[in-house]
């Protein structure tokens, strides 16, 4: 019964088997190869535009590069209070952007709104020195809090930044559970609604270490070879990305994949309201579940082997706040969650 | 015929069994799976010592990660003029140190000198603070120009850099290329001779993306784990590495790879000197050859798909300089590297 | 009528003395004549221990560098939501300090409390790489709201910190109109009360451009030469600075500069208070008083040539904000503000 | 007898002036009052054009923060070996501009050739990722070895740079004793010339700490502001060195002091001459003298008060080189070296 994270799983079979397949013979180095080629090519089929496309091989590198690309000295970053690039990633973005702040805002259930971004700009406006320059907003989807952006809130987000000056980042650590929850195609979920450059994540949903940067604003795109070497996140056999990606798009194996874990958390879901004592503790809207749940049930599946994360209350809405006796935890599933796992859990915490 | 470099190899198969076998089932991520806790006892072992070991996974990481752990504000580290720290990563040993410089010195293949050393702390001296504060050497073993340090020559720098205060770091991108050919024990080529940090090197040598930085003077461990993440380089399903480096070790699966590339390199010298139109430009110690060749030779090699680098000769001795109707270019074998193809380009080169 | 800021003043009469006394003839650059010895031993007899001395030119390199000293790769620094280093100084501590966060916490008044700390401890704990390492916390005093810390606060908030490891920099900025406020010696402010590191401000209170980073724990003045020079800030004719210092000291100078500006705030107060219509907004302590006046008065008031800054009030505690038809002002005593000045804003703003 | 820098010199009598006569009153910080405007125009004027300036109170932060405006991720700077910014700041240009290398072209008396910065594009090519990115070339005008380049030599260096899309950076500490000594305009000898950015220098010759980056292509000056804020180089007081610059440009001051201290060069040059023991070691064309003499007359110098520098002669072209017998030591010039000490050190050194 895994669900500490995406990431405790390892690498699905069609990915194994690309990567078995490109493991013999000679490529050139570096990202120069048919492969890689082929691949760039394939990301600009299912963008449907002439993005530019930078393999990396951790979400953080992605995130941390692509802000890079788009602050400048003293810049500012609007993101949600609980966003990965603010919390998670040991000041990654802020090391790699050379001093940038992430600028946390608030909002119920991990999600920024065109109001809170004007609230930024008011505490960090353009023009003020002392205050540094705004230069983007990031926004996670899905979100850290499980829940998605719809294509038109994701408009409205990118038109208050772009009415602003503000490039548009978005972070998709879980890109492809987002994309079949909102049943959307790629381009309408990112330049379509107004992206300018994306972290695309496939290491959570099946690869082992495989994301992008995704450039669809290519002024953004200017030195970026440069950034990532010099950050050290240009591989020498950077086949092993490419193939890892050859095997994650093929037959809308990364779709599969993203349905399935999305379908396993809707079991958690349903499973956990028909009882008394636990519940969703928001709508889940991908393949993470925030359940409340008593603490002794908690404890109980822990210790019968149960994996899974105790959250943080705090700055958490009072609706969506545990009592004295439950605790909020975060189921996350996975490619390789099985419906028995989901079983085995609802029969444990619910017992 | 690939002889442009070790890296155009793929992943042999020991590795990619590994990886298939722990492609499956659950792990906790980020390092904390017992294959990761077996992998760094695995090191330890091999090490015969209580070393500190970080996974990364690219030799500009392991390089640039572990020189930040021994410099401090305004430093600088003496390497050779030819060294891949000062040319080959893209300033990435200069923006993960936060500004420290790769100061290069002179010698002759590829090798520095305690006398060398010498002269460049008369440069940057201790104690001024103009000049900054030197910090460390860093010594490639094997070189960049296919030589290597004997267990007595490392002795001699790494006495130096101590009687100095200087660090020392080995890049060891072809560790096991020079291991074997030294015949010598990880222990004794590292610590034993007074290196304090290594750059443990697998990729060239048969895994997809696997390297370590080995902390032999646990004073330069400290907050390393903050290092890595905040430039990005913690994976989050970082078995995918330990995997590679299990299949790595196993059998002394790494000292084949090394011999078989090592004794392809000397066929081709042996090839080579047998003509009186080619020749080895100096010494070929381990899995490199620098060759002088006919100009019309190399050209026609490259034409029937012969693939190696001509090589800059800029900086060289007088006396291992190619004439005018002459190139001088670099061959590198890998473990895949096969007896066919050595006597196909022999064969090329000398017609 | 100028409030703006205490930086709109100039220098003062004995600090324009001092450095004509010190403008002719030859002096070893670079801080190592004897004017600049002799003004670090007036620092140390002044706070009465062996404490490192580093004289910068402006505040923003005093707090940055100085953070710089006390944080490591990931690291966090805890502090005021409203803070200096967090919202004013245009990325200079990320930057200084290669990616350090500047983690805002709440707390009326400008002030953070034991409690604050150790939620900021919940959000960023030791030993989670993800989150990054907690290194210090920064206090300002006087704070950005013009209200001062008691010596009992200040050895509240320290040992807290040191409890849990986290080093303590005070913001000086404003030391002086603090000290005298409190009627302490340098020494009971900061190192007696367990401040670590302190940046010394002279600039607002009579200076041109004089501040010093003071290091009473002398672990953290390792390299402190080097980040100084590294940043630019190491100044050639460094008597400059010292003869400002010689200046400020004589004759306790600095003490009476200080007096007057708080003693000029205390009148804006008073003025306030003898009103219907206007009053300050909290305590003020030191030299700078937030007010709530009537919008018409203050565009009267701005319209007739006074300087002052409507202040923010987002994330203003309910008791503090000003109604409707009122705004917060911030007015801001130098040594330089005059009795008249005084006299004249609050006919003014009364009327 | 003060030859050992010309920033062992005071403020000269003007500039004391200057700065006495602004101390008084209220401006706006931060460079926004009047003064602040008109020495921005002045500027201007003296430069015929319409150049952004920027002022900065340190040589090394106007080099640094000028090269931090002209380089990219991965960046590098051709400069000579012996440039200030490669041996003298402590690595400030690679800190302040994130990791960009200075790299080192040889060539005698301190100048840098067409063709040696055609060999450094050699060794950094463009569009090579592991080499990082060639983005500039830096001359130091009058360059470190006391000497000076023409116009034509500044046009031909300016020609090969722009051909290769390098910026050019002038460091010009010294400018002013480079430009009477040319007896050419400021326009000319820079953006006529073909440079790009100036670090236009005042400290060393009569001000304080006063100096400027005049940025010529105003691509270079985006977002200038927040570079000098971001590393703590933006002043409150500003007054406080736009001041010095009032006092430095009136009545030609700065030119009568630079036409004193090169005179005094050429004093000094001639009465070393005028002896069989003593001579200049190359020309001097500036306010700095490299003078060859017996080791027993500058031991004796030293011993009775005179100041100067021993001068290193590894790299040296042989014909330059002291004998035995010899050493050769740097005699620096000001504003404020007296036709005594001039004399008396002449005495002393040839007896």
């Amino acid at each position: 019964m895994h669900f500490a994270s995406d990431n405790w799983a390892g690498a699905s079979e069609p990915i194994m088997q690309a990567l078995s397949r490109h493991s013999t013979g000679f490529a050139p180095a570096y990202g120069e190869g048919d492969l890689c080629d082929a691949i760039e090519a394939r990301f600009q089929d299912l963008f449907e535009t002439d993005c530019a496309v930078y393999i990396v091989a951790t979400g953080t590198a992605a995130n941390a590069l692509a802000l890079s690309a788009v602050t400048g000295p003293g810049g500012t970053v609007f993101c949600h209070q609980d966003a990965h690039i603010r919390v998670d990633e040991c000041g990654a973005p802020e090391f790699l952007t050379s001093g940038a702040r992430m600028w946390g805002l608030e909002g119920r259930h991990g999600k920024l709104s065109p109001a809170t971004i004007l609230s930024g700009l008011e505490q960090v406006p353009h023009g003020v020195v002392h205050h540094g320059q705004p230069n983007a907003i990031s926004l996670s989807q899905s979100t850290e809090s499980g829940t998605i952006y719809s294509l038109d809130e994701i408009k409205a987000l990118t038109t208050v930044a772009h009415d602003n000056k503000l490039a548009v980042h978005m972070d998709g650590a879980r890109f492809a559970n987002a994309l079949v929850s909102l049943n959307a195609t790629p381009a309408e979920m990112t330049w379509k609604a107004g992206v300018d450059i994306l972290s695309f994540g496939a290491t959570k949903n099946g690869a082992w270490c495989a994301e992008a940067v995704v450039i669809f604003n290519k002024d953004y795109a200017k030195d970026f070879i440069y950034r990532r070497k010099r950050a050290g996140h240009l591989f020498s056999k950077m086949r092993f990305s490419a193939a890892q990606f050859e095997g994650y798009f093929e037959n809308d194996h990364w779709l599969e994949n993203a349905r399935h874990a999305n379908s396993m958390a809707a079991k958690l879901v349903a499973g956990l309201q028909d009882s008394n004592t636990t519940r969703s503790a928001w709508a889940s809207e991908a393949n993470e579940v925030f359940a409340i749940v008593p603490k002794s049930s908690a404890q109980k599946a822990s210790a019968s082997g149960a994996n899974f994360h105790q959250w943080p209350t705090n700055g958490l809405h009072p609706d969506d706040q545990p009592n004295d006796d439950e605790y909020l935890i975060r189921l996350v599933c996975s490619f390789s969650t099985s419906q028995e796992e989901v079983d085995q859990f609802l029969a444990l915490i619910k017992s």
